[in-house]
């Protein structure tokens, strides 16, 4: 057996560096981002000891590393716990708090919204404004939303460094990273350059910040498959369901957004549940949401400005109407689910918006519809879960923006 | 900024091995699958330097792995392209024939099939028994497997040796490595140990050869996405329909076939396509296969015992039943592709088996029914291509057994 030479590759290969000085460099990088994930991903905070047992690096490596990240301001030193046991405690390592912060916003049909998130995942300033945004100007909302922007980035305090901003919207944008909206039929919004209409600097240092687009659902979704920047949430693999006037949705595998091959993945709102059904804005019939929409279901439950939690006391009540188009909604559910079940085998399903609101009442009856319909429901029927923070979209697209501080951490550095 | 010592690790971090010794062992095991994989996936054959120059490894290190490949018997030198120009042309280098092959297995309603594949991609024996295997005794019907089994690997010379088998059926397969049989509903088959079912050995050399399943949707698929193993097809994310008496389906997505949590990913032929639609036997009703599988076809056609071209046939005449058959399945595959699409933004369609012997009569109609119904059509409308070797899912069975050369050649080195 012939013999190697000294390590100079692993598959599959990269670009050639220009030397050692450039492998050191990006060795750091890695490192850096090893470390700095390791600690986003503890469930309880570990020491500089525990980075090097988790990562497999030597002790005085792991250290150095967490010192450029705590003197950097993407890690902080926690209070050493008191009275644990003889000699003196590890220090244990956290995330920094209000350091490296991203811009979310969110258009709705029904609300704009403004958030700021930082690193550790917390909500540093938020804004919420109601409005009917359905048919409007997009100049006007966008001007106003710039507005709630500057607002919420001057809030934060202590003031962070913005690493973005990012807007969620319910519709179809181009791929990551896009800056174009191509359509929103519920807003009547399309081919829109929303970063441009935003305007001037988003935030009180008036520094450019990058901004980019992305779908409302795919955004909304990221909260429930992270719960901070780098934490995985409660469930890995799941199909999320944004009920807004239409229904948005996301594919999540592995804890990450699905984005299809044009960043277009996810929308279970416009999957036919009934060629014969009602016309769809977007052009074909009997889409989901022309079932299970908020606009569609309210109407049909005969209470058009209702909210959902009325249309649950309703049924509750017995309401004929209010039952009937709620078991309709639930029927459509119940096929569209099962059919990206039985093509995906994704073994949760999460409801959010007002389908999360409703899933008390309509839980029990889709549970049935799917053990039906999905070819595989007898070895594993799918689980259930709902999620009902509307401004999740914003939430979202922060946390989005805040993946570019782990995967290059170097470059956030104070 | 703070050195960081040589090379210890990247990230993610693999467990530690118990020295140098083993890091240079998976060394050579990583590289002599780099140079496998690239000689596997050139378009035109590759000399030495090619290897080199594509692999970013030094002359003497690339030639020093092919050597051992060709010694190994994994790799060939091909014929050197007489009169090319001054010097000494270099020696071309392919994938060898018939030195290690696998064995790919297919039941279908309709037939049984076997076929010894090797590394190249070659058919080294294939055989074909057609029957009637709808609600059939499975021990009966895999001795009969296993007898087709032996008689081809005994027909393939010269003699290779043999990596695996892997059987593809027509139904719901635990995950790899699996060896039940969940559900097969068009065979009448479930709850079954396929592998223990196909008995004593199956080469000729009586060795012990591992025996796995697969679905035959997701087998047939990877023919397309692989046109020999590590050889990428014409494309590389697709819907695929494998059209039999039912419709089985398979998502592939950067080129490979997606599983799925369970492996069960891919079921289009349970979509439900109208919630009022016939009754299926897998409990549901209205699934896509109950209006274009091909015995639900045939029939509404008024042909039950025609064979799909001579449906074609009837179309093009004008007979009415035939087309108003023809029109209500391509509806429904305008229902489940564009939900599909919608859901995963998978840009081409691939019809195969008794679809992609229809694809010429319902192509057209396909297209303007996906134009209406997929949200995102009118930016990138999608592309409908057709496949029709029935016996894909045995070639395909073979194909997924020989990756394991690709992933671990050192193992199988003469």
């Amino acid at each position: 057996m012939s013999s190697i030479p000294p390590p100079e590759r692993h598959a599959p290969p990269a670009p050639r560096g220009p030397g050692a000085g450039a492998r050191q460099s990006s060795l750091r990088e890695a490192n850096l981002r090893l470390v700095l994930s390791t600690v986003c991903a503890a469930e309880t905070p570990l020491s500089r000891a525990g980075v090097a047992a988790t990562t497999h690096m030597t002790r005085s490596t792991a250290s150095r590393l967490v010192d450029e990240l705590v003197a950097g301001g993407l890690l902080t030193e926690l209070a050493r716990p008191a009275g644990s046991g003889p000699g003196r405690p590890a220090t244990p390592l956290g995330v920094a708090r209000g350091t490296v912060a991203a811009l979310g916003l969110q258009v709705n049909a029904g609300f704009l919204a403004a958030q700021v998130v930082d690193l550790s995942g917390a909500t540093l300033a938020a804004r919420v404004v109601a409005g009917d945004f359905v048919g409007s100007s997009p100049s006007q909302v966008l001007a106003r939303l710039a507005d709630l922007a500057r607002e919420v980035s001057a809030q934060a305090a202590p003031a962070p460094r913005f690493v973005g901003a990012r807007v969620a919207l319910p519709g179809l944008v181009t791929s990551d990273p896009g800056t174009t909206l191509l359509r929103a039929p519920n807003l009547g919004w399309s081919d829109l350059d929303v970063a441009a209409g935003l305007g001037p600097p988003l935030t009180p240092a008036g520094e450019t910040i990058p901004v980019r687009l992305g779908n409302e659902a795919d955004l909304a979704a990221l909260t429930v498959a992270t719960t901070a920047p780098g934490r995985p949430g409660p469930v890995a693999d799941f199909v999320y369901l944004s009920g807004e006037i239409g229904i948005g949705g996301a594919i999540v595998l592995d804890g990450a957004v699905m984005s299809g091959r044009h960043g277009w993945a996810g929308e279970i709102g416009h999957v036919c549940v009934d060629p014969d059904g009602p016309a769809c804005r977007c052009g074909s019939t009997g889409c989901l949401e022309q079932y299970a929409g908020r606009r569609a279901l309210l109407r049909a439950a005969g209470m058009p400005h209702a909210t959902p939690a009325e249309l649950v006391e309703a049924v509750r009540a017995g309401d004929a109407t209010a039952r009937a188009a709620l078991g309709a909604a639930t029927r459509a559910l119940g096929v569209a689910l099962a059919g990206v079940v039985n093509v995906l085998d994704v073994p949760t399903i999460v409801l959010g918006g007002h389908l999360g609101q409703l899933a008390d009442v309509l839980e029990d009856d889709l549970r049935d519809l799917l053990a039906t319909r999905i070819l595989s429901a007898g070895w594993v029927p799918p689980a259930i879960a709902s999620a009902t923070d509307p401004t999740a979209g914003a939430r979202g697209a922060a946390l989005r923006e805040l993946a570019s501080v782990l995967a290059e951490p170097a470059r956030w550095l104070a």
